[in-house]
């Protein structure tokens, strides 16, 4: 059965680039593409439109539980399995800018990017997991052992300023957090999926510094061949999940392939 | 100036030892002691009783960011700064029950484990910085050279399974999550804190696993000898705080005074 593959934020950014990336190929597959606001995704509705019959746009607010579950309904009936799934929805802040201090913090910044960011996210592995497991191992590299081959991906589109070990310089209270405590997620589910048979991996990446609406306002310091557009990020990303199997589940990786620390 | 400690979560558990332990061990001290419902947290009326004039009960809900911001009020009134925070408030779950697999999760049981375990310590941090920038460093070791000698500290009480490289078992996902945000916060305020002068260092501890309410279900499988007492935890606990300089802020360490992966 051909690939089905769901890409959670899909209306811009990096989730767009990645419907493109599926559509163009990976054929014959089929896009699920979940977003928002639907009716105001127009680069999405454009893209779906070049290619009939292969995207299936489903409006998903992943804060909002119902709608994750009503979305893995309508994918069960539509197609009964899922290969993979990126989770790419996410914000900075609800402000648009991370905190530079401890002053910009506010409880309700930090709840709502956590919602966002987090358990969006983890809530999506909840309802689709069943249909990951039912899943055809259409993507990742599968090893020869039967009782190692998997069914499904989870991609948790994560950030190298989401790793403690890694953070020198502070700030980003709300989005450093929330990307920490998804990276918790991806370790627990990799545990959880990776038991038994079918096999569902889970992995964190990170795309690099992206020339997307999220980061856009804090490039000034960052070299010109150090900026990725999506496309770039994508093929570098790709290359990575191509590559996925067991033994490389419950990690987080940069776009080059080279493992982050927690 | 005699020492100003502030815990955070001081009905019961952990919290509440801590009291007794500044009440006994280091006098004279002032404690002030939070929680959510002092009317019924007996025996934290019980240890004042014993105490007078030495603990100040006030009532903090560490979700309302309204309380947080009163409660530091109050305390700039009444000592003009504060030398040591421990945030003890936390929650396995809001079902009292962590998950044991991915059908347990919900974004509602998430959000609120979020909100008491990772945002109400860093919200307390937010409004109580400026005090612990008063504080007269009367914990800790302090170095002989005055640039790096630090004011305050805090501790967010995290625990192992926080931990996202020492996770091998997997579930416990709301709990797990919440303690991984709260170590990236425990990193991002020692270096925002750390920055400059007064110093203010944060640190997370491991209080090793205890018999309180909150883990009580779960020691079936802890040998007897790894179960602690609160007294026990605090008394390890505290010989790492005494010894807690710059250099050992934005760290994990367990109640052997061992850092602990991230």
């Amino acid at each position: 059965m051909a690939a089905v593959a769901l890409v959670q934020g899909a209306s811009r950014g990096l989730g767009l680039e990645f419907c493109k990336h599926f559509l163009t190929h990976k054929a014959p597959s089929a896009v699920v593409a979940t977003c928002r606001n639907p009716e105001s995704a127009m680069d999405l509705a454009a893209l779906a439109a070049q290619h009939p019959g292969r995207v299936t746009v489903l409006k998903v607010d992943a804060t909002r539980e119902d709608d994750i579950k009503g979305a893995a309904e309508v994918v069960n009936r539509s197609f009964g399995k899922v290969d993979l799934i990126i989770n790419s929805a996410a914000m900075l802040h609800p402000t648009g800018k991370g905190e530079t201090s401890l002053r910009d913090v506010s409880a309700e910044g930090i709840v709502s990017t956590l919602t966002t960011n987090t358990v969006g996210p983890l809530i999506m592995a909840k309802y689709f997991t069943p249909l990951l497991q039912k899943g055809s191992g259409s993507f990742g590299r599968q090893p020869l052992e039967k009782a190692k081959q998997h069914s499904g991906i989870i991609v948790n589109m994560t950030a190298r300023v989401g790793s403690i070990g890694d953070n020198a310089l502070g700030g980003w209270y709300s989005y450093r957090m929330s990307k920490a405590a998804l990276n918790m997620a991806t370790k627990n589910l990799a545990i959880e999926l990776g038991r038994g048979r079918p096999k569902v991996l889970c992995v964190s990446l990170h795309p690099g510094t992206l020339d997307t609406d999220l980061s856009r306002p804090y490039h000034r310091n960052v070299p010109k061949d150090k900026l990725f557009t999506t496309k770039h990020s994508v093929e570098h990303l790709m290359a990575i999940i191509d590559g996925l199997n067991i033994e490389k589940s419950g990690k987080a990786y940069a776009w080059d392939g080279s493992e982050l620390p927690w």
